[in-house]
């Protein structure tokens, strides 16, 4: 499970995941003690050589596990 | 699991995940039936009584299992 994932701890604060992701941007998670996870898409900015968040979201732990069981395929509900 | 989330069949498209959300607003993903997943974040415009996207994101197959590893928890590697 390791490929495509690059896992960072960020002292005090969480975790951050880096996913490759297509064209050269980047998706970011952070992981956060408390639960809570933030979704970074990064796109790069090739003319200023700095990247900018595209799109965020923040998600609680129920929104996280909800969300996670929706993109990996596991919910089954009605 | 069914808690929290409402799925709807669309026809010959795939199938639509909406995920309650904090204030008000939803979390949506469309999961198609190529495998690739769309997630739309909905801002409640209660001006316009209309609904506008504030986040999407575009996964294929791969990195939704990705992400959805890393938001349950489920991913351990480096």
């Amino acid at each position: 499970m390791g490929h495509g994932v690059e896992k960072t701890e960020l002292m005090g604060i969480g975790t951050k995941y880096v996913i490759g992701y297509r064209e050269g941007r980047k998706l970011a998670v952070i992981a956060r003690k408390d639960g809570t996870k933030e979704i970074y898409l990064f796109d790069k900015d090739h003319v200023a050589g700095m990247e900018h968040p595209s799109a965020v979201l923040t998600l609680d732990d129920e929104e996280s596990r909800r969300l996670a069981a929706v993109l990996g395929g596991t919910f089954f509900g009605d």
